[in-house]
């Protein structure tokens, strides 16, 4: 049952390997250089960086074999958990998000000359991109509500509106952004909305400000609120073709929340592991913090939920290689419910354990809480993905 | 990987056929035959549990060849949740508590005469047995805490000792009891206790009193309160030999939990279903249940909770297959901890959408819960089973 | 601030010292004397209850100095607490639901015909009432859904409809129901429903069931099942007139819910009382419970909880007392969602801390349980106070 | 009952008349000329301070009537609720922590010459001071853990060790610090540690770092980690004298938890307020967030938790004034355990409904829940005083 192939397991153990030999011996310095830094090159990532690609840990998560290994969503999840321990990890091995949904966008949907220009570079790891989905004017878990404006004007589309929370957008590397918007208020609901993609150095666009989650900004990729005034690119750059935005947007979030969840899933255990070091290490009142059995108690239910959590991650990879992105859309809607919460949870407690310790940057708990907290909201807040999964329950009651 | 085997597969076919075909169209039956009546033999069961005898649905939780298919704990496991929705399921199809765990230990530790004379019976669903573990004046998940007393006596064993929570003993058919006491309170702390055979009839063996389960109970098999006095049994209804009884314990425990987990989702699976169908069937302030938002997150957040738990249990058997019950010793302790917490939740929800009829017995959700609490207790109070994860997690960071 | 009036005081020193002196010693009497028996009439009971008369504490509940001695809201509230801490209490002080509710409706909107025939009797506490208002196959805590009609014809009325949840309805001296039905369903809204008083003897009316609570037949009173068919009474048993029910109802809630939640919050203590001291005195793996920090988190946080709840509770007394039911409405919807989830909350934490003794009836715990839960559902479940307390805040900003 | 003092409603009425004219609206002014900024004195915070101290609105926190207008704990409680609802109004009226702790050290304990020197410029908001009790190396909520030393060399007192969590030392003003230390290893547990005031600028004393909280740094005060290497200050700087230190810290945290929960009781009313207000205002999937009854349950349950947190809260003001800080010790610590949860809880509400916006700084909503998160921590953590509650409790229980 709860057997991975060979070739995932393959892969795993090379890229334990590589952590344990490169990433977190790194993790100190690339802190220390990335701090309030936005130069987004700092050295030690650039030479793991290198590694990694040398040794073919490069690209894992890309599904068809033409632009990298191909392994499966069930074969790809382990290993995105192992990435999801350490904050530099994705980026090292060619797995960060946005980039990794934007490439799976533009392999899937993006033609061959926008795959030449755009997603070559973001493949060899040369250059970044941004998701320009969100508004900040509208609940935009709502995709109809949605202001921005792609208009067709000769061989051009003009683009217009305002995003936020576009991820990625402060590194200096970031060439890229796939924009939604809408071309067709007047369309059946689910066609309005196009997608396509614009240079982020387009005439029009600025970057009006970063914006921090929990006083981080999440240096130097950060989350940045973006105007869209007149921006102008040429009709080719439309993906896929008009009207076919939200379609587009379903088969991004698929694999997208499972990478999310397995990352996630991978700091809430090394949440879980530095609990257990601090409580073995900690002495008050005359017993160690892991003689008192509240910790033990938040010991075992940390492990309890995390276990839970990964097992329905892992089936809902199961079910989208097995029967498709839209079959198993309840299970997506799940792990997208459950897995942020519990990380949050985790996460908050092993900072209860490290006192002031936990809630400053020294054990990077904080952080770790401020990721987990943020995807509470990401990619569609809980309420929505709760909704999804009652409908299609209420549905199945014969 | 959440693929089961073929053989589970057909055997899970047919149960749902005879389920849909015999089982559910008799629950009123049963029901009304059952109903604070101690005598034993309602004729719905007599009827069903030939019929399933007939069909070979007979035995299937043995893993043992030589007594039933020898299905795996993995392939049971979804089998067994299917029992667990209905109340007289388990006991239709010859795998009903405790003698499930009894049928278990007799064919695992027990010897060929003690097979021919309690197994074969047991096995043919003709007698019902007893499990005397728990001890009144003692914390006896701390198995030391034991009272009861087993002295030879010449070629026979004298039993001492008062037992409670003694489940299924209420039954007119009930002829066998296992029971644990000390043989050697100077021996080492868990080689002190012995298993042996008592007849129920033996004398000095007398039920003081059955015990309600809430106001529950749970005729007509019920939990007694009974006292040894001097009850005398030959030497050969030792179990396995002298100061093994831990032992025995510990290999009855794995199967069983898998078992009372698997009932337990099934039951939580049934007020689900009941949740939705009574939110769809209700108005209140010009407005179908099912059309409120903190019903449908109800239920959203229960399947969540269902799907994790169930997935938790089939790793956990699949574990206990593939390396064997004492390296799953973990994963035993976290769906003891994670499962019975979860179906008190789910059916709790239930049974608030269901306004009074959810505490009545109309709806059977208030019997559901009885059983769920009472499992957050029984083999084992939550916090064991957390101590117990807490201990596995501690040592097992380098 | 927390201060209570001297009489208030005066009065809590005598209930307490009864309670010690009679009430507590004769608790195991009474449920000897009571243990599935509808005869009514323990002796203990009866004993306490003239020795209570004699002392003058009887009646302490109403607020009208005509029939007694005419305590505030804020008075009585702490005295109801002590009464709560014992099953039989509030009935050796003829302070039991649901006479207390019938009685003040008797008192505030009766005329004095019915006030002589009715209210009396009950305040002498020889006879018992009950209240006829949810129906079994509406959501009733919509009001409008409400079924049963109550149809003038010459002098007389018919009523004609099925409740369920009448509590009382069991005790043979019950004498007179309070029924809430429809006589103009084509009014105003709030104007549709009358209340009636209907003697329990009156031809057509039948009890067809008693309602268990988890099991709980909550004898010699319990919750009935009842059918009015054709049942006629003389037109002057109209309370208030004709469409005036919605308005009796919402002054019957006030102090109804104040005397529910005072009753819980008492049983809550007993259940910390219980807790603490089944954990000094149980001993698992060589420590006391008490000196488990897992067992002291609960006992800590329930105190909390307790506290938290009764000052709620006081709050909503005072508000009612000094600026009336209507005013404190959101108060009142507060402590009905507050109070029953918290002594669930509590209770179970205590049902865990007694094992197998917890869910069986040897420490009260079950049954304390099954009335908390089943207060968050009778007089309107939890989401709809919910709701009520939301529609004052959203309007209170401005 | 509820009822406050005359002076208590006279001054609540006058701070909340000033909130409205001045401090509201010079909030997004505050937030400007403070945004990582530790030049320490904005415009705006200047001008607020000399009129609020013009108005006799000036150190209503102590209760010492020889340095301000002397109320009680009970009276000054609700006004510290609505100076917490803004970051900046603690400070305009010079009620900010960890000032009104350490001045009410300083007229406690302090003699003559101490106050002069440095009570004086306190209390005239012209100087700020820091407290430095926790520790980097040790878990600090036991204070015979504490490691740094405070030893008598001729008339002078030499300290050594490491502080961190100094609130309030990066603060240009900060001119004073109480800094705990042990002067006799060898006393008896609780007169090991003394307290001695040491000037910030003394040599030896170094901030190395300041630290943030999730990523906020709390510019302009901050929290420093400070050490004292052979740091030398006359002795007549001991405060109390040697051995006192203890003491001292326990009259010092009554009153400070007071302020800090009364502080956040006004912070999750302010994000229940702008909780609803964005649910008013935000559409999704054609429905207003305000009439989504999940929503609605939040804001219920978050009216249920604020209201009891705040009663429980006065309750303790009110018995300390009543009996002391010692008799209500118990009450002290509940507030400690419940405050700072609830209003983790009730913003961790607020963030979700605003979404995107929710984490980010734009309502600070992520500030206000850092805080909270801290407080859980800083100044004892949860467990701690759970740990308190349940020793009187079970001391109680006779």
């Amino acid at each position: 049952m709860f057997e991975f192939t060979d070739r995932s397991k393959d892969y795993l153990e090379r890229v334990q390997a590589f952590m344990d030999r490169h990433v977190y011996p790194g993790e100190a310095a690339y802190e220390e250089q990335t701090a309030g830094n936005w130069d987004g090159f700092p050295p030690i990532l650039q030479e793991l960086k290198a590694k990694a690609k040398a040794e073919g840990l490069w690209n894992m998560f890309i599904h068809d074999e033409r632009f990298g290994p191909g392994l499966s969503n069930f074969e790809f999840a382990p290993i995105m958990e192992i990435l999801g321990r350490s904050t530099m990890a994705p980026e090292v091995f060619n797995c960060a998000a946005p980039d990794v949904g934007n490439m799976e966008v533009l392999a899937q949907f993006g033609d061959e000359a926008q795959q030449k220009r755009w997603l070559t570079p973001l493949l060899a790891g040369e250059t970044r991109s941004v998701f320009c989905m969100t508004e900040p004017n509208v609940a935009s878990s709502d995709a109809t509500n949605i202001e921005t404006s792609i208009d067709k004007d000769g061989d051009e589309y003009v683009v217009n509106g305002r995003k936020w929370w576009s991820s990625g957008i402060g590194h200096p590397n970031c060439e890229i952004a796939i924009v939604m918007g809408k071309n067709d208020p007047n369309a059946e609901r689910h066609r309005q909305q196009s997608m396509i993609l614009v240079p982020v150095n387009s005439p029009g666009l600025e970057v009006v400000r970063m914006l921090p989650v929990f006083g981080y900004e999440h240096a130097p990729h950060g989350h940045g609120e973006v105007v869209f005034k007149d921006v102008r690119v040429p009709a080719e750059n439309m993906l896929l073709g008009e009207g076919r935005g939200f379609e587009i947007a379903q088969g991004r979030l698929g694999p997208g929340r499972i990478h999310h969840c397995m990352r996630l899933i991978g700091k809430a255990e090394r949440a879980l592991e530095a609990m257990m070091r601090r409580a073995k290490a900690r002495v008050a009142f005359g017993k160690s913090l892991a003689d008192r059995d509240t910790v033990r108690a938040d010991i075992a239910n940390s492990r309890c939920e995390i276990d839970q959590a990964r097992l329905l991650v892992l089936n809902a990879a199961w079910k989208m290689d097995k029967e498709g992105n839209k079959a198993a859309r309840k299970e997506i809607a799940m792990i997208k419910v459950v897995v942020p919460l519990m990380a949050q949870t985790v996460i908050d407690r092993a900072i209860q354990i490290h006192g002031g310790g936990g809630v400053s940057d020294d054990f990077g708990l904080a952080h770790m809480f401020s990721e987990a907290r943020y995807l509470r909201i990401g990619d569609g807040p809980d309420e929505v993905h709760r909704e999804a999964i009652a409908k299609i329950e209420l549905r199945s009651l014969n």
